[in-house]
């Protein structure tokens, strides 16, 4: 499959998958969280004994980063299944997300801390 | 800020946006997988009350809507960090996943099945 | 091993499982509670794709209900190293919740409504 | 309420609890599921910043203490309502998964190893 830097492109070849397994059936919201969490919980597996201090160097290992990759590629597919089932496209989701963490973190304020200021 | 379909173009905007707060620091795969499980685990909150036939009705609610909408958005700025971070490509990580499915979901045994044949 | 109904007991062979394999060095409480979002996340995924009229069957046949019992079972085992490792009294934790879940869900404004009173 | 070391006990409490609000309706195993990827989603939350050298001190500070132990609550609720729905118990649950374990990772070939021998 050729190389693609186009959301609705990926979201097409996802689509299509689906669609020529009929797979649609089981590809409903709730059904599809479950599979994100079933995903996100291998992800979640790979890096559960790693420490903070080595993870870094961990994911850089090539059988390390093959795994994750595909993790990455699951969740993605998942994503982008969901957003077709939704009608929720992911770039405007992204951008209004990033939007309103701008009034949420504001920079001066949030600058190398990991939680909401006044949190 | 504007639309977009590039995945690079949003991958650009979260990283910027965490650099204006020095927040690479937080940003380890260990770290982020654990934020995944998080924003995951709000996406199935969202929905572990609603049964499977009523809940293609729910997400057209426009306060479900909004939610779903705003941990989809969640879900993928933490998955375009985890690339960014590992150095993995997001639209690669998709199009490898597509492929290799190909292959172990064969369209003809696939066909309505949600299970890999053989298992 | 023998059946006992003493959280204690359980809470004592899981520590000496561990014991005997020096993995306390593995169970802080970040890789435990990765750890958990693993197992959590393949209980979701053995019934991810189970509609939900269909699903109280579903975990009826004897292969199915093995696997939900081993899933059970893994959460079980990472939630008492958690107590242990944090000090922290299981029984203690489901009986605060409970008392506190009795102010904030009131019996008689919460019957058969999954939401809090007020959300 | 009082203490109490008793599984069953604790599982009638909480089995209790949901009656008297009429909640057996939501508590089916997918539903289940979905809620305990939720609430171990927050506990991932909690310590999602946190690093592995500064964890064990974190959860100490009573704030954090809290709010695992709150966590941990919803998890062994939401455990022990999955049992009570599929007729699994947990006790036992915990304890063949620590024989099979016996198996899967012999003392002499795991002391020190997080992963199984021979993965």
């Amino acid at each position: 499959m050729s190389e693609t830097d186009s959301i609705r492109e990926l979201s097409d070849r996802v689509r299509d998958f689906a669609d020529r397994r009929d797979w649609a059936q089981f590809h409903d919201p709730k059904n599809l969280a479950m599979a994100l969490a079933a995903e996100v919980g291998e992800l979640n597996a790979i890096l559960r004994w790693v420490r903070s201090d080595a993870v870094d160097r961990a994911v850089r290992e090539p059988g390390v980063r093959e795994r994750i990759e595909a993790e990455i590629g699951d969740v993605a597919i998942l994503l982008l299944q969901l957003c077709t089932r939704t009608g929720i496209e992911l770039g405007q989701a992204v951008t209004k997300k990033l939007s309103r963490n701008e009034s949420a973190y504001p920079e001066g304020q949030s600058r190398g801390l990991s939680e909401r200021p006044g949190n």
